[in-house]
């Protein structure tokens, strides 16, 4: 099977605009992403596009055409949405559409707009990922469910809010140099443990922050980078997508994460690696607990040790398997429809080398990334590999 | 290349259900397609979902997972949403994952819940796939807009507001055995030009109704089909996507459907068929002038000449090319995530000698779907042929 390579990255910086429009954050990233592919445009064959709550944050559906049109480019577009997995599942399509030989240049992005609705209104809408019937009504929110898994883990596997706090401090670390990043501040254990209690355990600094942003790559065929001459020397070589029930309550364990873990064994066999091979990860930590299940459902962490893999230094920038070198969901932001393009993206331009963080990973030729929806009743993961 | 089989086929009655929920509908069809199907819920290795206006019509977002679980099967499942032709673009998906090898059995629906906001309500609701800033703001509804088509139409090409009453009355006349339909009434041309004027020229009876429904269908891979001794008959062996300017004062002409024309042009090459092969259309009937452009852009009317075929009997029930058999959106409904798979659906079961109005079309062996999204912006076509 032929590689589907990354020809070109474009991410625009995440963080509060509630003055831009989700098609003005779209055009930045896409232009710059085929700009960098040095893909005619004309070329782009279909656009896969992933959005989570455009209909209440801007009064827009259908989104796919107006995304095209953004972008510049002539071709059918249409929209994915799995909640915070929304770009993770469009990139899955898209690279499924390449095998398949139905396309040889695909252009696949996100967007989220997110600020504009003000924290209690972009809370209410976030809450639409989780189970209306059965837990929004019931009063649930992210925050609240989140922190019952937390809760669940301690119970079951040991652990404390200091664990949690060193994952927030490594990410937020790693985006000092990240420019795209929303949050570019060095943070202390204290900090997180001091700052106002979210829901418990969790507090302020171990929650992601509401992000505005957009993401996009221009992914193609082997055949056609080759015949166009292309530097794309990473490759998306594996994906894999896992369900859950949507509630809450209807799951197995709270502390763990069967989607994330199916999704990750298929992308890793059908990249035909194992999680030894992995050098890199940038993982869905939209709360500091999710970077615990999230990296043991990858096998990057055993079941329970993964609380103490970032107070340990095994994933800090300088540990064996670096875990959100971008900064993650924590500091980098969460635009959420854009984050699992943006993940991707991230990797690419470090196995490129072109990245702030390459340095830390200079021999990496093997990432991971991980985009999880609601409380992870969707989960995608892709090996991104360097290829040539 | 091996052919997708349609392997099972579900639909609800489509009509005026305020009080059922989403995962209530999609539960009924899904799980009558899996038990038409002969297939073991087990089998299924993704759900691909369609739905537009879920985010207004019942707060709930990511609906994929909920609907796996609403069919009883544990995979997992990716919401499209392209407005009206949401679900045209969950099947292109299945059948490209199909093709790809990496799913055997694909669980494909739609599903929209729409009478519970009102007219009012769902008038606005259905404006988010018109563009927000440029026409939503500017006082646009979807009626208004398609009856500005059916003017520049009226202009270029002559026709009256007669011709187009032909072809609401024929698809009252298709539904009438239809037991999913939700108007099984006939009516005469001048009840449509004595109805209600909603936009000049389009009145009451050429407008389709707001429905609630779903629609869902078993598609497998030839393989799956053979080694479970499956009765499929029927195939989905073409699929095409076409897109264009979401804002309908940024096309070129008014009254063509160049995405319609894309669409139709790669599904026809995609089967290796033209249209002089089409036995019988589903076609995308929102308004009766839809009718009209979409079988021109399915080069199953000369331009200029669609507007006469109901009237001169060329598409009728006992016509050349029955188009619409089922009723279409006017007469059988329009529950918007539904619509793109309840036609391939109605299509397969009339090729299968399976549907009440099997008996126009005993001879038919090609079948062509075509589902549109807002004024066209997004419009998918499949071909649907008798493979065995």
């Amino acid at each position: 099977m032929s590689d589907v390579r990354v020809a070109g990255t474009g991410i625009t910086a995440f963080g509060n605009m509630p003055e831009r429009t989700g098609r003005d954050l779209f055009a930045q990233a896409s232009i710059a992403a085929v700009e960098d592919s040095g893909v005619d445009r004309a070329d782009v064959d279909a656009v896969f596009y992933g959005n989570f709550m455009g209909e209440l944050a801007e009064h827009q559906g259908h989104q796919g055409p107006l995304m095209a049109e953004a972008a510049g480019v002539h071709a059918p577009a249409t929209r994915y949405e799995a909640a915070c997995a929304s770009a993770g599942a469009a990139v899955r399509d898209a690279v499924y559409r390449i095998r398949a030989g139905a396309a040889d240049v695909v252009l696949v992005g996100g967007v989220e707009r997110m600020t504009n609705l003000g924290t209690a209104g972009a809370t209410e809408a976030l809450a639409i990922a989780a189970d209306d019937l059965w837990e929004v009504r019931a009063g649930m929110t992210f925050p609240g469910a989140y922190a019952l898994m937390a809760q669940a883990y301690f119970t079951e596997y040991g652990g404390e809010r200091e664990d949690l706090a060193h994952i927030a401090v490594k990410n937020h670390e790693n985006a000092l140099p990240n420019e795209k990043a929303q949050y570019r501040s060095a943070i202390e254990v204290s900090d997180v443990l001091e700052a106002p209690m979210v829901s418990s355990p969790l507090g302020l600094y171990d929650s992601c922050p509401l992000s505005d942003g957009a993401a996009a790559m221009v992914l193609t065929s082997e055949a056609y980078a080759k015949e166009h001459d292309l530097e794309a020397p990473v490759a998306v070589t594996g994906t894999g997508q896992g369900g859950d029930r949507l509630a809450l309550h209807d799951r197995e364990h709270l502390a763990r994460s069967p989607a994330a873990r199916k999704a990750g064994e298929e992308a890793y066999a059908d990249a035909g690696i194992d999680a030894d091979d992995v050098d890199i990860a940038e993982v869905h930590d939209c709360f500091t607990i999710a970077e615990v299940l999230a990296i043991e459902a990858l096998d990057l962490a055993g079941v329970g040790e993964g609380i103490s893999a970032a107070r340990d230094g095994r994933t800090t920038a300088d540990g064996e398997t670096p875990v959100n070198l971008s900064g993650g969901l924590k500091a980098k932001g969460h635009p959420v429809g854009a984050t699992g393009v943006s993940q991707i993206a991230e990797i690419a331009d470090m196995l490129a080398g072109e990245h702030p963080n390459s340095s830390f990973v200079e021999d990496a030729t093997t990432g991971v990334a991980h985009n999880a929806g609601g409380t992870v009743a969707s989960a995608t993961v892709h090996v991104v590999e360097v290829v040539e």
